[in-house]
Formats: C-alpha cells, sequence, structure tokens
C-alpha cells in the first residue's frame, strides 16, 4: 500500500453492509409501522446538544461516558498553563457541545423548547444513534439506534397499557416470543419505607435489579454492604423469591405494605394494568416481577423490561413512567410513559432464531447482460419499462464475457438474467434465465412486465 | 422557571417536527424507491471516523469545519503547557476522532476497508447526516442529511447515463421540474492546456464555476488575479457566453481543443451521454454546460449539478466521476461516479412549489373519544380490530370532556372521531363523526373494519 493511509475506524464503531441495513430496515420498519399505527408521530433531534443539556442527567458515570466535541476556531484560546491540571474542568471549557447519550433527555429538552406548539398529550416516537464511550466489547458499541417511543402529559394508565400492546404487536410480528415483566417503583418505594430505610430506595433498586445476574446470596451481600440491616433485608426475601402468579405476588405483597399508601397506590396501579390486559388477549405473557427494577433512577411508576423466551440475552425492550422529566428544564408537572427497542439485541435475537424474512435483503430482481453495445439502447428502453413497473433491474455496465455478469449476478442474489443480442433484438423478445432454477425462458418484450410483475407477486 | 435550566440547542442545530419528518421522510421514501429500483444498496458508516481518514481530504477550509471529538478518559495528559501554544496541533493530540463530513470520503475508505467482500462494480447509496462548523446561515445547518448514490469498480459510461435516469425519476415524483447540466473535467484540463496555463485548472474551474453568481466581468477580473493572461482568457471567453444548444457549443468546442487529446476524449465522453439519454425520452433536459466545474477537485470527468426550473435556489443534486478516490487509502484505479441529492433544499422546493403530497403527514385516522371509563375495554378492543386492519387509531387516554378531546384530534389533524358510550356499547355499534364535513354515521362494530378501509383506501 506504500505510503498510503491504512483504513480504519474508530474503535466500537461499525459498518454497516447492504444485507445488514436490510435487515436493520426490517427491524426499523416493523417498529415504526406499529408505532403509527397506535397514533405516535416521529420527531428527531439534533446529534449535538450543549453539554448543558445532558451533563448530570445519567450520574457522574454517564458524565464520564459523553462524547464532547471540541470548540471550532481556535479552542484552546485563553487557557492557563495551570487549567491542565484538572482534565475535567479544562474539557467543559474547550467543549461546549456534546453527542446525544439517549434519545430520553433530548425529547424532555425537545418538550420544554416546543412546548407552546404542542397538543398534549404528545405521543411520539424516535429513531436515532446515540453515543457513549463506553469500553467496547462484544455486543456493545459506541454508537448504536435507539428506538423509543413514549407518551407526555398525560398520567392515564392506559397509556401503559397501549404501550405493552405495542410491545406485544412487535415481538409478534418479529415471530420473537417474549416475557413482559412489569413493575411499579411506587411498591419498590413502600418496601424500602417498610424496610425502614426509604434513604436507600436507589441501593436496594440497584441490587434487586441484579438478582437475575447475581443471585439471592450476592444481592443480600451488596445490600448489607449498603449498610442495610438483617431484620430489613428479611422482609425484602421472601418478595425476590416469589415465583407464583402476579395476583399471588400481589397478595404477598399487599400485606407486606399494608400501612403504605404509596405501595398500595403502586399495587392498585399494577392491578388495573393486568385486568385491562387480561381483556385484550395478547399473544404474549404479561408478569409482575418486583425484582425488576432497571437502573434508571427517573423512573416513578411503571417500569417494564422484555426477555425473549427462545434466545440467551439480556432485555431486549425496558421502559417505565417518569413523572418529573422536564421539570429540570422548567416545566414541571408533565408526566410521560414511554419504551425503548434495542434495536441491536433485536437484531441477534432475529439472525439467532433465523427469523429474518428473505425478503428484507431484497436485491436487483432482473440483469440485464451486456454482451453486444448495439443492443445496450434496446436493453435500456425495457429496462425503463420494467423499473417503471416497479421491477428494479439494471444493465451491467461493462460489455464484456457473460461468465463475467453471470458471477456478478450471483454474488449480487439477483435472481433473473435477461440475456440480450442481435438476434433477441430482431425478434422483439428477451431470453430470461432463472439463476435458481437454471430454467430459460423465451419472453416478448409486450409481455415483459406483466410477466415479471406476476413472478415476483407471488 | 426558578432555577431550572433554559432548554436550547446548539447554533446551525435543529429539532425536526412531526409534520418536518413526514416531509423529509417523504424525499428520503422517494429517493431510496428509485435508487432500489436501479440496483443500488444501502450502507451506512458510522458518524465518528478517525481523524486521519477525514483530515487532507476537504482542503485547509474542510479541515477548519471538521467537528473534532475529545478523546475519552483524560484527554489531556502529559500534555504540556507550551503546547497550548499551538491550538491546531493540541487538538489533534486530544482529539483523535471526528464527525463526518460527507458521505464520499467514508465511502471511500469502507471501500478500500471491506474490498474483498465486495463485488465490484459496486452500487451502493447512503443517507446519513454530516456534520460542519460552517457558519450557520440561512438555509445553512451544521448537521444536515446527504443523500448519497455512487457506482465504484466501473468505468462504463452508463453508470453516469444511469445517474441521469436516476435524476430525471426522483424529480419527476416529486413534480419539480429541472434542468440536468452536465459537463466533463478533461474538457476543462483541454482547456487549461490550450490556455497555455495547464497549472491553473483550479482556478479557472473555480472562477466559472461561479459565472452564474458574479457574472463574466468578474470571473475575467478573478482570472487576470490568478495571473492568467488576456490572451488566454480571450480563448475562454465566448465558451463562457455559449447559449446554444449542447450540440452547438460541442462543435465551438472541437475547434478550440482540435488538438488536445484529452479535450477530443471528454467531448467524446459528453456525446456519448448526451446520445444514449435521445433515446430514453426523460422528463426532464439535460444540457451541456461548459461553465459548470464544481468545487470539488476530486472529479476527473463527468459533472453533473441540477437546478429547480420554478424555484430560484442554487443546484438541488450534484456529483461527476472520480478516477482515484479511494487511492489515498491504498486501493488504486478504482474509478467512481456519482451524484448526491440536496435534501434540505429539495425540502424548500418541494415546500414552496407546494408539492407536498397531503398524504406524507398522515397522522391518527380514527381517534375513539373516552367519556365513560365502563366502555374503555369495549373501545379497545375495537380499536385493536382495526389497527389489524392497518388503519391507524387510538384511545384518548384521559376521561374527560368531549370539548377537550375534540381539540386534541382537531390540532392532531384526525379524520374521524369515534363516539362511544353505554348505549353504543349495548347496541353494538359507535357513532363516528367526520371531522372534516362535520357528518356523524353509526357504524355496525361487524363493519367497522371494512367501512373504514373502504374510506381509507379511496
Amino acid at each position: 500500500m506504500g505510503s498510503a493511509q491504512k483504513p480504519s475506524i474508530p474503535k466500537g464503531m461499525r459498518d454497516f453492509s447492504p444485507i445488514e441495513m436490510g435487515r436493520r430496515n426490517y427491524i426499523f420498519d416493523v417498529v415504526k409501522s406499529v408505532f403509527r399505527k397506535c397514533g405516535y408521530k416521529e420527531i428527531q433531534t439534533p446529534s449535538l446538544e450543549n453539554l448543558t443539556t445532558l451533563l448530570g442527567k445519567y450520574g457522574t458515570e454517564g458524565d464520564k461516558l459523553l462524547f464532547k466535541v471540541l470548540n471550532s476556531g481556535n479552542a484552546f484560546e485563553g487557557v492557563l498553563p495551570e487549567e491542565l491540571e484538572n482534565s475535567n474542568a479544562l474539557s467543559l471549557k474547550v467543549c461546549e457541545k456534546g453527542l446525544r447519550y439517549d434519545l430520553t433527555v433530548p425529547f424532555a429538552r425537545y418538550v420544554v423548547l416546543h412546548r407552546n406548539e404542542l397538543t398534549f398529550p404528545f405521543k411520539r416516537f424516535q429513531i436515532q444513534p446515540v453515543w457513549r464511550a463506553d469500553r467496547p466489547q462484544k455486543g456493545r458499541y459506541r454508537e448504536f439506534y435507539q428506538c423509543d417511543v413514549d407518551v407526555v402529559g398525560s398520567t392515564s394508565l392506559l397509556n401503559e397499557v397501549e404501550l405493552i400492546q405495542i410491545v406485544d404487536e412487535v415481538f409478534t410480528k418479529f415471530g420473537i416470543r417474549v416475557l413482559i415483566k412489569i413493575n411499579n417503583r411506587k411498591i419498590l418505594q413502600a418496601l424500602a419505607d417498610v424496610m425502614g430505610c426509604p434513604e436507600k430506595l436507589v441501593e436496594i433498586t440497584i441490587a434487586i435489579d441484579k438478582i437475575e445476574k447475581i443471585g439471592l446470596e450476592s444481592v443480600k451481600e451488596e445490600l448489607r454492604g449498603s449498610g442495610i440491616e438483617e431484620k430489613a433485608i428479611n422482609i425484602l426475601e421472601p418478595l425476590l423469591l416469589a415465583q407464583g402468579s402476579s395476583s399471588e405476588k400481589l397478595s404477598l405483597l399487599k400485606e407486606v405494605v399494608s400501612n403504605s399508601e404509596i405501595g398500595l397506590k403502586g399495587i392498585q396501579e399494577v392491578e388495573f394494568i393486568l385486568d385491562i390486559i387480561k381483556g385484550l388477549s395478547l399473544n404474549n405473557l404479561v408478569e409482575l416481577d418486583l425484582s425488576l427494577a432497571r437502573g434508571l433512577n427517573y423512573y416513578t411508576g411503571a417500569i417494564f423490561e422484555v426477555k425473549a423466551l427462545d434466545f440467551e440475552i439480556g432485555s431486549i425492550c425496558g421502559g417505565g413512567r417518569y413523572d418529573n422529566l422536564t421539570g429540570i428544564f422548567g416545566l414541571p408537572d408533565v408526566s410521560g410513559v414511554g419504551i425503548s427497542f434495542g434495536a441491536d439485541r433485536i437484531y441477534d435475537v432475529l439472525l439467532g432464531l433465523d427469523k429474518f424474512p428473505a425478503k428484507c435483503s431484497e436485491t436487483t430482481q432482473i440483469l440485464f447482460s451486456n454482451m453486444d453495445e448495439s443492443v445496450i439502447n434496446f436493453s435500456l428502453t425495457q429496462i425503463q419499462l420494467l423499473r417503471k413497473a416497479g421491477i428494479s433491474c439494471e444493465l451491467y455496465p461493462q460489455t464484456t464475457k457473460l461468465k463475467k455478469q453471470f458471477e456478478y449476478a450471483e454474488k449480487n442474489g439477483v435472481k433473473f438474467l435477461a440475456i440480450v443480442g442481435e438476434e433477441e433484438v430482431n425478434g422483439g423478445y428477451l431470453n430470461i434465465k432463472n439463476l435458481e432454477t437454471g430454467m430459460q425462458e423465451r419472453v416478448n418484450v409486450k409481455n415483459l412486465a406483466e410477466k415479471m410483475l406476476n413472478f415476483f407477486g407471488n
């Protein structure tokens, strides 16, 4: 390669090939079609936000994972040598903008900035990449897409019901069997109250969020490590282990939090949702899971998480209700509820279960051979007619040996080769070769589009 | 707003509302469908590239406009105080990555990195945002989408023809009348040779590129300023002013460059393309424009530019052939040709000419009123059936006054309101109110989906 640059891409970043794009587009098309059918509208926000918008919203760890963008012009003008000692402060001085870390905070910012143009309840979906300076590892990337769907400005639990319907329909369309787990932050709050350590709610939820990953003993160890007493842990334990139906768990729970107003409210919310869902005969099971907390601290009501039943992978979808997300941008009392579909994991599940439809990697349907310059005009005319009929086709651009053109067709998964020579032009027909079956047929140009449409229509 | 943050977005950045998204999606859907029908396949590259990939590809000005991303971790570790004096060098030390500036260079990098997986000729399209730290002004943003379509690995001029067909079909679909201007870099090179200053090719092309903007006299002034002699300028002048048909211009040109091999080759290329195009009866005119040069220095053959005929705006599409783009990444002799559609300008033209189809801002088709909690289950069941039939509908989430729900429907452009109460449930029907005409009709739930499909099908 001589002195040429060796091409590379930054770690944790990916190129997407045509086949991968076909599959990804399939995923996005399915979720979008379901979102739209349920009345959600698409928005997009810029990739770059002011760092003041992003900082402090994702915890100390999140702040560290933000990609910061250097101010344009002379970014270091006026920086004093001693400022080099405090890398963090300096980075904020020389970088005013950062790349979007998720879609929720930009959405909250959007709602506040555009509140006078919006009609509430506002149902929106948003599918865009986000960036995190995480350590790259298998299945974790520094740039990845989120598919978020949220309702803001309505406290009605019917929104939670609708989101569960969306989850059910999306995964039914994908052919992925899932378990839809729900919980409620109010119940978790009540448990912390009953345990006598309401101030430890965050530690408790973080610990119990890990029960599936690290097991009961390690969770208890973590709770002890957070300074929670053995007596309090004992109150929690039976609930962590509860394996029965949702209604059995709710009964058990009602006893434990019987004196907690917020706890009973949380139970009532879960019961309302489960009750309505029962009447809708969904394809997938919805189940109360008291160990479900999820890392994010802004949930205030319902919490959702979706697991694939037939494929070993983390949650493929999750979300919940947040009562105060826009408060930080000056708009209090706007309640929201939403879920986010993990496109990368859904991709892995669909691939692992071989559920991608063949159609999603569709390619050119007919390749016109190019062996004789004198018939190019004839070919181009036929191609124009076929394209007008909606059939994808192309002329091999070089006049060359048929073998090479065959190879091109095969490698690109083209179904038909149209062989055109002087004889065909004079006779007003084409020789159409089905590259899957090897069968060849003479087709009059008058019937060409109709004939091919019939084939591809099936 | 008290101590809350005032929400804002960085200058030159935009949010896209549902209506804007509908229109943008319409633009992207049209170009994608045409690209696919012509056998082009979609790829995507990451937003962040290594700065080594981007630097030096866009000229000194371009380098300044790159958004650089601060290294994660302690970016300033080991930076010496004296390094603060050279802002440019320091920025490259603390930033290894940058945001994509266009789609062409990442595509060249992609082709080289994946050359063993690709089948050539490789026909790809790519629709992604790019970022430039340009001074924001009307119609110019720091984040905007490019829609690129290219063929690499084929020198055949049939690729140029296909790209012109694509341009013609895309703008026909949009209902925008355009002039498709073509030129050839070889002709420009020959002119510079004939003028006796081949080394001034860049200056000449930059100057004549401006003829429409600044006029003949200013172009001549610029040429003089570049040290080009009056005699040489006189050779160029008649060609700059040539207003006749493409074939008249070609005749004039043949005389001027009659001794230039490269010039005659360029003329031959243009003639080949125009000749084939003539047989395809396109909807828009394709015309040779010798003043067409475009700023980019990597074009080596055909140059394209598209202007809207009925709307005052710069070029809405452009491109050309580049013979050596992947050379810099170590893969010589890969010729490519491509064009890029300017989505933002096309948006402005479609809006200005009122050519966006009404369908592209489609919203919820039926809103179910919510006035009585006891009938929610009934409504949800009907909604489920309608959605299954492909109709977008939603239940107003709050049980509240009908007036508020009417307002919500109106502001969201909903066509029908389904009024449901105890009477309707008992009778097994709905009252469907057409919000455009004000007409109300009682519809039996058994015929609901069919009836609504009939309506929306029209």
